[in-house]
């Protein structure tokens, strides 16, 4: 079990470089993570950067934003009344900070209380029926009365009407793009009820224009904020089976409400059932689940199971624990200074380099069994992935496997 | 596990004795196995009944079916086109005659052939929906294109449905009452058309007006007949779930079909996929369980479960093993001998009954308790039991415990 990571707080200038880092090309959560683990602060990984993308074997210079990108997204959070919460911050969602891809900036509208309070996640079809929106509503205002925050996608049909259903007491909509451009458009006016009384959250620029990736992307948030996920209705292959699937493997609980075998929008939802699911008729199903984990200890109120530290494509479990770092002048304060030296950082030998690039191939292999095939420490393995990564060479698959990017692969 | 039953084949004189002790009062399925157990035949069963009974403290006499009744019986069988087939016969559905309380005798119209394939039964609401009744079809034609019989209870709804479903592939009716009044009465043209290619099967007297209490009887043997027993639909305390409990008891499988929460029909087969019953969404789901077991042995088909022997009311696991019983001159022909000595049925003294009564309250108590606590032979504590069972005094739970009737109880 970990121990419960201690709050921190970022200075300004901090809070600028973390923003200059995830927006920048090929930084995402979890390299966003290990680059800071490497670093010891965003500064120092925003000068590595381009260096490590290049040896990589970036075909081109990698993009890293501006301070003139981010001033004038400050800018626009303000006059929107967002505010940014950085992984590790105490106002950042508890169950949120456990994923593996913890997102680590989030942009917020509306009461950042909202995100401290135990919730469950709704989902389901855009084209639902009336039976399964009428249930909808009863379960979001039946979960709410019991003390839970609803949340979802801002989707039309199911995920509209959980936050409706619970506008009073409490519910959170993520956005798969930006703030300044709500997806689908015509949420605009429920995204402005939600934010009374609830959140609205996102971790995209505040100006990005969704794309159909960003949807998968913003499910894992949804499902990564609640004990548990519900999925009202759903076809095979829908987007809301990919949400149950996150919370599947974030450890979370995947409830699915059963419909006619004759009903197409309920095929995944039945299936969901036939691989286990927890079935969901009714808000006490799932209350007689979550109410036991949630009486325990907020930080362990998860499943817990035994992890295998080098399972995971970054190691460290507590991305924010810096006070834990055994490394070489590894304080809090440090750790965020622009001007840290390199910790960890040795430039592994280029023969390392190649004989990994030789190892990986279009089937994902775990990151121990790449080091022990490359007869080499895995601490090294990890930058060599890492810069690979950033020169938009690596895919992530389950179970912290890595492969090379089909299309850019090179003998 | 048990052995393979050896198939017998009874005498004309043995099978009227056997429909004479099973038609008599007080005489179901397992104190029918009692007394054979115990008399080594029917006949001498027949003669020990009234003592048994007096012993036990009945009232008055007991009632013991006549040989003018079962004349009478057998001439209507004959006429309505009806066979007898006594459990142990080869005849005997193989399934069936593995439960604790399979029926003695059954009386078959239709082909005995279908009794011998292996069966899934279907049951369900009888005010099914249209789309519990379109998928109950799409199940019985998939199941019995895949060469399993369909088993079911004649009812209105999904039951008849199943029935006419599987009218080409085989399919099995149980009734509840007699031959001569089937309920419901409309089935009767359906009845017609299903003994041409499966069968109709009926435990009681062929004149039997069915009674309210006989419908739970009568799902067992439906249950029983089954690998497995699908539920379509079924509101909460249906009749449909008491077969399901009966398939759970007997260790086969169960499935049910999901339905809407707003749905009250799929309330019942909702409650069983949370209890954890097989969700069936199309026949795949019944074969992927079934067919790994039906490719075994057929006298191993059913889930196995280590059973204490002790823990059943009647002890012999194979009820006609005959030629594995081990008491004095216990040969198959001497064990149908109505002449035959009364084996094993020495007297239990006077004090041991009187105890057992004493030990004996409403809640229920398994015989091996009961025999410790009486401080006596179970074989003697049996016989006490099977004269309180045939006074009228016994009532049986699961797991074989004991109790006494309430209303009859005397201190």
């Amino acid at each position: 079990m970990q121990a419960k990571p201690k709050a921190v707080r970022l200075t300004d200038a901090e809070r600028f470089d973390w923003l200059r880092l995830i927006r920048s090309e090929n930084v995402g959560p979890r390299t966003f993570g290990a680059l800071i683990n490497i670093y010891g602060g965003a500064g120092a990984a925003l000068g590595a950067l381009p260096g490590l993308a290049r040896r990589g074997g970036a075909a081109r210079q990698i993009r890293v934003a501006t301070s003139e990108e981010i001033e004038r997204e400050l800018k626009a959070a303000r006059e929107a009344g967002v505010r940014f919460i950085a992984l590790g911050e105490p106002e950042y969602p508890p169950a949120l900070r456990q994923i593996d891809s913890a997102p680590p900036i989030l942009a917020l509208r509306g009461r950042q209380e909202a995100l401290q309070q135990p919730a469950v996640a709704i989902v389901g079809s855009r084209n639902a029926s009336a039976a399964g929106l009428t249930f909808t509503d009863r379960l979001a205002r039946g979960l709410g009365a019991a003390g839970y925050v609803i949340v979802s996608g801002l989707a039309r049909g199911v995920d509209q009407r959980a936050h409706i259903a619970s506008l009073e007491t409490g519910t959170i909509g993520v956005l798969a793009g930006g703030h300044a451009r709500p997806y689908p458009p015509e949420a605009a006016p429920q995204i402005a009820r939600i934010i009374e009384s609830g959140a609205v959250i996102s971790e995209m620029p505040i100006d990005w224009e969704v794309r159909g990736r960003d949807f998968p992307r913003r499910n894992r948030v949804v499902s990564g904020l609640a004990l548990g996920t519900v999925i009202v209705e759903a076809a095979r292959n829908s987007g809301s089976l990919i949400t149950a699937r996150f919370a599947a493997e974030q450890n979370r609980e995947v409830f699915a409400v059963p419909g006619s075998p004759l009903d197409p929008r309920a095929e995944g939802t039945n299936d969901l059932l036939r691989e286990g699911a927890n079935l969901c008729a009714r808000p006490e199903d799932v209350l007689s689940v979550l109410e036991p984990l949630r009486a325990r200890d907020p930080f362990s109120i998860l499943r817990e199971e035994p992890r295998d530290a080098a399972e995971r494509l970054w190691g460290e479990p507590a991305l924010l624990d810096f006070d834990q770092d055994s490394s070489p002048g590894g304080g809090p304060g440090d750790a965020f200074d622009p001007e840290a030296p390199d910790r960890g950082a040795s430039e592994p030998p280029r023969a390392l380099r190649a004989r990994i690039v030789d190892l990986l191939g279009p089937s994902p292999i775990s990151i121990d069994d790449l080091a022990r095939a490359a007869e080499a420490p895995i601490s090294e393995v990890r930058i060599v992935l890492l810069e690979l990564d950033l020169a938009g060479r690596l895919e992530h698959s389950g179970g912290a496997r890595v492969s090379l990017t089909p299309l850019r692969e090179r003998g």
